[in-house]
């Protein structure tokens, strides 16, 4: 483009509609899209976030928001939100916003989103209920888990090395927008946390299958860490020899006689959330 | 092949290891790989079980079983159980069952399972926790769904028509095997089965945000209907209003200053893991 036309291409873009991105090679899109990968998140300390929903409880945190021309309006709603709040706002074509979005129904808008992690021993300094997750390997259970701990005013989720990235597009997108309500601290070690929870008056609580107290039973009002193991293999076993208590979730169905012996009946987010809105409970929630 | 060399064929069939189907195009292989499309899982009443941990629990039910030739033992294990229950069993190699695979890790195991579905009626007739799920979208949570509900000992879950198919499998793999544990009927009409229920003597509980009940304060112990809805939605206002009361699951964390008025802050397979696991509570599981 020759230099002439700049004022006149400056003056264009400061009103709507602004330029339309139409190519998934664009150099903003590409940096995007690199962020479905957890090395490119970690290394630039920013990812995706998608769908109005997710976006508007991330508005605080956004950085840049990608929004299809034929965005539905709560999409383009939230997208002049975030601009609004200092977010840069880049229109695109309906196909390179496919292009950007990682979930099959990103409704319109993607976002990249910075969010600081907390230290962990600052956020577990003030806890009253904790959650402490081994090894969670489906991003889904990771989100449902940061959801459910943000329902039940958890005050903060703690992830171990190994677990999924809780800033995973698909993470992000379960946690419906808890991951910004809440401090999640990933890449934690289980025995430090233990450690470190006991030393601020918590109790350590491993929710196992095998455990001696029923969830019901157990006094989930006093300052708590829960401590989840994977999905796969529950809890570890020298993460259970560390905790004060082991606690189970009663189930009638696992006296079926069509109940083939499973270690674990529940998911990992669904044992989450029982016990998580038991402590609810437990603590006078109406 | 002449005709002359099927007799020692056959001979070799009989011996391991048996044949190895190396194509995709095989067509076995083909007419599985057809039904991770829902119209033909409904032509053919037949539908994909995958990986050992779940295959195990469809025993009863599997007519076909492909094992890949470089499977772990527990995948060989069960396709061997599988044979021996009458489920013919097919060698392939490792791309072939890759082909077959709807989920990621099927663990060197894809087996075809049948699953006659009981009349809503007849399941409900004799139920004293029975689960309806209007709308249910995502086939993780509907597999979620199953679970939980089986883990609580609820005796049906019935998804109302426009749910996704409980036997999409995804949906097989998150309910974990449960799917063949307790009747699923699908397909249902929802005021259909509030009426049918409360025929019945169910108390029909609506599980909603604004529910007048906390589901502590609920009297679960009696027999009842659980209803849900969608993930995006809620429960439909036409189905609400024709339930007995309003069930809510009281949320702390909704009183934080980041929460924005979002209606729905437990995932729907969170909100039924906890009601379900509240009524096993109420009624004694220890």
């Amino acid at each position: 483009m020759p230099a002439s036309t700049a004022p006149r291409r400056a003056t264009a873009l400061a009103r709507r509609p602004a330029m339309i991105v139409e190519s998934p090679a664009n150099e903003r899109v590409r940096a995007a899209r690199k962020l479905a990968r957890r090395r490119e998140r970690a290394r630039r300390g920013v990812f995706l976030v998608e769908g109005p929903e997710v976006l508007t409880e991330a508005l605080d945190h956004l950085v840049e928001v990608f929004v299809a021309v034929d965005a539905p309006p709560a999409a383009r709603a939230v997208a002049e939100a975030a601009e609004a709040r200092g977010a840069r706002r880049t229109e695109v074509a309906a196909a390179v916003l496919d292009a950007l979005a990682t979930t099959v129904t990103p409704q319109g808008v993607v976002g990249v989103a910075a969010l600081d992690e907390p230290p962990g021993d600052e956020a577990l300094a003030t806890a009253s209920l904790a959650v402490l997750c081994c090894g969670v390997a489906d991003p889904g259970n990771a989100g449902a888990l940061i959801r459910s701990a943000d329902a039940a005013g958890a005050d903060v989720v703690l992830l171990s090395a190994g677990s999924v990235d809780a800033r995973n597009p698909k993470a992000v997108r379960a946690s419906a927008g808890s991951l910004f309500h809440l401090p999640v601290v990933e890449g934690v070690d289980p025995r430090e946390t233990l450690a470190a929870a006991r030393a601020r008056g918590l109790a350590t609580l491993g929710l196992d299958a095998g455990g001696t107290l029923a969830h019901s039973e157990a006094d989930l009002a006093a300052p708590s860490l829960l401590v989840l193991g994977a999905e796969a293999h529950g809890l570890p076993s020298e993460v259970a020899a560390g905790c004060d208590a082991l606690v189970r979730v009663p189930m009638p169905g696992a006296a079926r006689p069509g109940w083939r012996g499973r270690a674990e009946s529940l998911n990992l987010a669904a044992t989450a959330a029982v016990v998580l809105l038991e402590a609810a409970r437990q603590r006078g929630a109406r």
